[in-house]
């Protein structure tokens, strides 16, 4: 391993996420904010603890009472005036459904001299949901389309119409309560009626589009969810506002401005990576490649969130498989890397954050016995990865704005 | 469609394709190239004749002899003093070995003023080859290490020392004279001693690597062939040199001199792209969303050769995948667009080289009712760009140096 280039990966990787932490991004857009009558505060998804914490370190946010739903061990101390919460994440529970319900009866029969702080961050659409149908089949149908390909896009144009609080009708279920929102965001491009389902903000998808994506995926829909596609969500709320905070063009630009503090060029190539993993990971390979002999310090930096097509039965994550996917591409070359990493410090199912690959990987690998490209196809990049001791391991960040992911080339020496 | 966006696409991939066809190229590379003494021309590959040909429109360049060794068919009008001999690729056969004897004795006894240009193209492996061992013998031991599961470098290493031409032992014979080659590359990343096995380039393998492989796969040889193994080939060529033409790295290049003289500021990303076609797309696609409000005039390149894995019945090529999958990253977008075009003018089982894709392109598709996405999950992206006019016709090019990938934006009124 090229222990330089992993310690200044693993530098610009901590400084850009350390950049779009909650608390000093929350603060900052609370800065103007104060309410005068009675105020709510409702907070929900990974950061959910994390951002009202910051809130409440305001002196002009003072709650009568208030709700933190968050995942399974995000809750820190007790707060203030307002009950912590946990339930389930990636896959909802019965408890997250009731903490639902509990933040809906508490905000039931609010006056317009009410304002309601609502607090959203990455996981919000898996924590905060009521089905109109039976939760089991909310899951299946979700199920359905990630196994279909469908993008995330998709999946929350079908599933706001099948809940009781998405596509802004959280908001309209708080009117005539003033509702600000602050969200912490974790989607491509920032559209702000799909982060966590925009429970605040008007729907920007039509009935019609839900339709052509049932279509498309040959969605096995009864009569009764065919009927809730149907319906028209608020496309107007005049009672709301939402800031975005921690957007993934944050993320990189902090993450350019420390590949400049160590002296590495740095070019963003796209803060709306999409595509395939595995395919991302070659291509950034061929680019570090074809810049091995350059004589410069070079960073390509680029944010997003890949997809993973699951085809075998392994353990990892998109960042993991990016990594070393990428590691074929560099094998051999002595000055060029590659960490990818998600930004809330967990990648798929494992307790890595991503994963880290240089031109010595493939041959650390070979060294073992591990044939990495088993390994790649049975979706097993963890233990790849962690056999060389290239898993990057953050633990929860407390935030979740993506993915970066850069690649390191230094010819200078 | 955006008609400038596609005429400075088309101009800038023609430009680069015209600069590695071989006529231009051969004639580039040789243009200094006045030897005093006598002048020996031999050129084998595929490409041998049509290089030959340009060679001998130079003034400076008039052989005593020459001999062209080529595939059947791939000959055109008589060469003056150059012999045009004919033989079989991709399997050897007798007038392969046949036509390889008549180029060493006409090299035999050169002098030190005497002159070799030896203009090498794709097939040269298997067109210019005297197996030191009976050539069934070689095919066998060829066939078996495949079985194996050698790769291409562990074979040649031990094909080469079994060969009286290859691994720089054709220059050794040449010597004293001087050996100029011409190499027309088709291979990415340009190893020289790896194209057509290296006949006037130093052996950059050793006996010690050749005995490892045989030991490896249990290759069983004959103490004869034992003998052959333990040779070193020659390590240095004093009386040799070697020039690279056509390579991927040169179509990189041309278009960035194409690109800056339209104006655009140019960033060659990779020269050795090889990932899935649709993801290159979709990550290019990419790259032009993040920049499009950059206010400039951007060329982003990548050459290289992407892999399309057919699961569809449509008609397409890679290049017109990968440009049928960013159109729907670029869709909207007014300023940015994507080319994508293989440089021998054909792309897949189809007459198109490539195809084109800007920000109307999805608009354009829905308009005629075509789901794009279903057309590229088909494979068929050379229906769907034929609707729009999108697609890229050049006719066969004579050259064949992989592929070029553009996209270009200007921000900038």
């Amino acid at each position: 391993m090229n222990q330089m280039l992993r310690q200044d990966a693993e530098t610009i990787a901590r400084a850009a996420i350390d950049a779009v932490k909650p608390d000093t991004a929350v603060k900052e857009a609370l800065g103007d904010f104060a309410p005068a009558g009675r105020l709510y505060l409702f907070a929900v998804g990974k950061a959910a603890w994390q951002m009202a914490r910051a809130a409440l370190e305001l002196p002009g946010i003072r709650p009568e009472v208030g709700i933190v739903l968050t995942k399974y061990g995000h809750v820190g101390r007790p707060l203030e005036n307002v009950q912590c919460l946990e339930a389930g994440h990636p896959v909802p529970d019965g408890n997250s459904y009731e903490g639902t319900q509990a933040i809906l009866d508490m905000s039931a029969n609010l006056q317009e001299t009410d304002t309601v702080l609502f607090l959203l961050s990455g996981g919000g659409s898996a924590l905060f949901e009521q089905p109109r149908i039976a939760p089991g089949r909310m899951e299946q149908l979700t199920k359905l389309l990630l196994a279909s390909g469908a993008d995330i896009t998709e999946i929350n144009t079908i599933r706001k119409r099948l809940s009781l609080v998405k596509g802004g009708q959280f908001a309209a279920w708080c009117a005539p309560a003033r509702v600000y929102t602050v969200v912490l965001s974790d989607i491509l491009g920032d559209p702000l009626d799909m982060i966590a389902g925009g429970p605040t903000v008007p729907d920007a998808s039509t009935a019609r589009q839900a339709a052509a994506i049932a279509e498309k995926y040959k969605l096995p829909l009864t009569a009764e969810e065919r009927q809730l596609l149907r319906a028209e969500l608020p496309k107007a709320l005049p009672n709301a506002e939402a800031h975005i905070i921690g957007s993934v063009r944050q993320l990189c630009g902090a993450a350019i401005t420390a590949c400049a503090a160590l002296g590495y060029e740095p070019m963003l190539l796209t803060d709306r990576l999409a595509c395939e993993a595995r395919e991302a990971g070659r291509f950034l390979g061929a680019i570090a490649r074809s810049h091995a002999a350059d004589g410069k310090k070079l960073a390509f930096l680029a944010g997003g969130e890949t997809v993973v097509h699951l085809r075998g039965s392994g353990l990892g994550g998109r960042n993991q498989e990016l990594a070393l996917a990428a590691a074929e591409e560099l094998a051999g070359i002595p000055n060029a890397a590659m960490l990818s990493v998600g930004s809330d410090g967990t990648d798929g199912p494992t307790d890595a954050a991503g994963g880290y690959a240089d031109g010595d990987t493939c041959g650390e690998l070979e060294g073992l016995g591990i044939d990495y490209e088993a390994y790649l196809n049975n979706n097993d990049a963890y233990h790849a990865l962690q056999a060389v001791d290239n898993l990057i391991i953050t633990g929860p960040t407390g935030t979740n704005v993506n993915d970066l992911s850069l690649v390191l080339i230094d010819t200078t020496t």
